[in-house]
């Protein structure tokens, strides 16, 4: 279960909340702080006023030549200087669980260009993405997100480009969290 | 966590073991018979001797036409009249993993025809896939068929093919349990 990630709002924790903000569908509840662990959710004890769970996965759309760029360009989470992280989870309708592989695959990147415009981005905006439609939860994907203060405005770049794509019209949820190194 | 299921192998179950046999990789312990529930295991009272998990999940690899003659042709688990049923886990090997998605494509379909073949044994075989791997247990994938008696040699066959395919070059462990019903 080492692929299993915990995500806890509640009063206290290593990064907290700067802004909440629910831009389709409902929102999460306030909460000041956010702790990510490596764990599923089964093993956490303070489970706070609100946990969400994901897990890492194989790549699902990206071909050869876009990993081969991706896994040059990117790095890891938890570099130094890195004091903003954003946690976004996202539910897709059900019209997108409808659609089969090649049509999703059209919408993501032929029509959206989802894994071009992430590495507009890279390595200044690091990011992990869990799986979390499997486990039953209330949003199909969190995305975590690292960068340094002095990167937010490109980040807000990329989170509106995204947001203008045609993929995003089959989000019914998304949730905006942003947070501060504590 | 509807789409959790969990397999026990023990002394008793719905499904009595008639053969276990490893057809790459390690084998399982000989057991008795086989438990299939729709539970994740860790609401799972009797754990038997061992116990393998996994979760249905969207369609990885049909294409828009693949889909449709899939959904025209299927039917699904627990048919009057089905008596016989296997329990076939699967762990793919590394390299599988490091495959893009185009490439895992163009060796499931266009090079080994899994869904082509699988259709041509519908709605004979009916069949249900869970995905393991993101759970972090020994195997990748674990299949559970359904089939009445009279259909065992053209369920054998269906095998045949798909374990003679350009795919399963990539099977690092196969185990192979064949199941009647109590």
């Amino acid at each position: 279960m080492k692929s299993f990630y915990s995500f806890i709002g509640g009063h206290h924790g290593a990064w907290q909340v700067s802004q909440m903000s629910a831009l389709a569908g409902e929102p999460l509840p306030q909460v000041a702080a956010i702790t990510m662990l490596n764990q599923p959710s089964s093993d956490v004890q303070d489970r706070g006023q609100w946990l969400l769970e994901g897990f890492t996965s194989n790549i699902r759309y990206a071909e050869r030549s876009e990993l081969s760029a991706l896994r040059a360009k990117q790095q890891g989470l938890g570099r130094a200087g890195v004091k903003c992280a954003a946690l976004i989870p996202i539910q897709k309708n059900p019209a997108w669980w409808e659609l089969s592989q090649e049509e999703r695959r059209a919408i993501f990147e032929e029509q959206s260009h989802h894994t071009a415009i992430g590495m507009d981005y890279l390595p200044q905006i690091a990011r992990q993405l869990h799986h979390s439609r499997d486990l039953g939860g209330p949003f199909d994907f969190i995305t975590w997100f690292e960068f340094e203060p002095e990167h937010t405005t490109i980040f807000n770049e990329m989170l509106e480009r995204l947001r203008a794509s045609k993929e995003w019209s089959y989000v019914a949820r998304e949730v905006d969290i942003r947070l501060v190194k504590n």
